[in-house]
């Protein structure tokens, strides 16, 4: 049985009392904006996710020296980042539920959506001014990663030649970008020197990339119910993910043109079949271990930091997700 | 005969290198980009419009100290954002052309035009903290206003209630803050008093709302031939601007019931019949005679500037605007 990550299912005991100051500020910052436009920064900020981004920043700070005040801003701030592509997301997927509750696009129309992302967007942009000037910079360039990342994927949909490199690429700007910079600012925020940013950008950058393969292995093989939203969806919208890319990589000519008709000539796509094939080719296996091996390395950018209990929840962390991808092995 | 104004119709001539620098500059940023959304960029930021912003900034450098290569910076950024917002308004409202081409959500659909518009938006965010601190957080709360404004004018589209404050208010968010800070930041970059920055806010806030006023009237009694836009559309829209709210200020209990046909419940909007009473009311009149009057008072935020071509060449700009306004006096 596979389920979805759930807020409560991360590793972050460690740091939860931090997360709820963040997640207490997040709401408290709906009332900076115009009373006109509060409801609806609330409605889209309250609709709680896990926090992943805050919990590394407060994680990273922790095995670093400590937790201040600015890493619960930084965290804020890149959650206030994802939230904003999150509603710009389901402008573009015609998303009508999120986390069973209606998206913003549905509930008041793409027009405002596409505002209101905005108005987040440049509202943390503005909240990152409060760090040194070099920190708002390399928050403004992983924003911007997060928008080029979604423009490739948009670009390459349906595109049976996409490569592997390009696939990485992609999840790496769209998703580890603010793991990483999650990482690298928090230990900046606690004037670490800059092997050590290094490696914590390191280890947000594989452990974003290995969260989003492990998210992209699920939409082919979880359980509907279980996990909670339709399955295929990355296919029926032509986003090929690294299993479909083991496949087509290891398919003969006359192969091809199978997947070709199952994946792109053919509407509805038949995910259990195509997950079946996948399945039998070992080609979810294949995304797994790749994801496992890249959490491996995540684990190894950690030995440059003191022992600790920071040290170990962001180690735990990597083992809770292996633990979930290797419940995908067939 | 009523024209739309043009580039070559603002009296830019004592800036025209510095802003030809920045449409350089524009085009340049291109390649900073990914390879993968390089050529969007250069198609959005090509289409070149009257580099307004950049022009007001290398105008107030030149009438504080002069125009240095930070100047340039900032007439960038700031037209990066406007461009941003352009590309974004024109998916809301789902606009083919802007200046003859196709738009960028015409052309590749609007889930790529979301992401372009936040490409560039956080790009611009990213070149601002090139800048001091207090600077890039000015730059993003006006980023910030522009789209605040727009959302509080599209949740009061059709509301025959709109008071004339709040209409202010919307304009002087989404039109008037960038020009502001352009006045302001760039009497900041020169190290100029806190009081020549604000009279230099002021002006650019006040330049910009009747220039905003300006479009408005146009849209309602323009030439449709020689403004090279379809009229009426702000409200076909439910945009109510100053002259129909000037009308609704002074109408009776029975021609509001009137005014509420012709705007609300009757579609297509006859916008002749419209302009024409409201023409007749004088409504329109008294539009260009607000909108003049806020100019004079931008001519007297010049006061406190030292005499020479720039600090001319701003208040030129206004009575540019001024003699476009009065031609629209009926």
């Amino acid at each position: 049985m596979l389920t979805r990550l759930k807020k409560e299912n991360f590793p972050f005991e460690l740091v939860r009392p931090h997360v709820e100051k963040v997640e207490a500020a997040i709401l408290e910052q709906a009332r900076a904006f115009d009373p006109a436009v509060e409801g609806y920064v609330s409605y889209v900020a309250g609709s709680s996710g896990k926090r992943i981004r805050p919990a590394l920043v407060a994680l990273a700070a922790g095995a670093t020296g400590g937790v201040h005040d600015d890493h619960l801003r930084l965290g804020m701030v890149l959650e206030l980042i994802h939230i904003a592509t999150l509603v710009h997301d389901d402008i573009m997927d015609g998303a009508e539920l999120r986390r069973s509750a209606p998206t913003a696009s549905a509930r008041w129309g793409n027009a405002l959506a596409v505002l209101l992302g905005d108005a987040l967007f440049s509202h943390a942009l503005e909240l990152s001014t409060e760090f040194p000037n070099a920190l708002t910079r390399k928050i403004a360039r992983a924003a911007n990663d997060v928008c080029t990342g979604e423009i490739i994927q948009t670009q390459r949909r349906y595109d049976l030649n996409l490569d592997k490199a390009t696939y990485f690429k992609i999840i790496r700007m769209k998703t580890a970008a603010l793991f990483a910079v999650a990482g690298e600012l928090a230990a900046a925020l606690n004037g670490c020197p800059e092997d050590i940013q290094a490696r914590l950008h390191g280890y947000g950058d594989k452990l974003g990339t290995a969260y989003q393969i492990y998210d992209d292995v699920l939409d082919l093989v979880g359980d509907e119910e279980t996990v909670g939203k339709t399955l295929g969806t990355d296919l029926e919208k032509g986003k090929l993910t690294l299993p479909v890319l083991n496949l087509l990589e290891n398919a003969t000519e006359s192969q091809r043109s199978k997947l070709n008709r199952l994946l792109i000539s053919q509407q509805p796509i038949e995910v259990s079949v195509l997950a079946g094939i996948a399945d039998y080719q070992g080609s979810i296996d294949s995304a797994v271990q790749t994801a496992c091996s890249i959490l491996a390395d995540a684990r190894a950018d950690l030995s440059v930091l003191p022992h600790g209990d920071s040290h170990a929840a962001l180690e735990q962390v990597t083992r809770f997700l292996e633990a979930r991808l290797r419940q995908c092995l067939r």
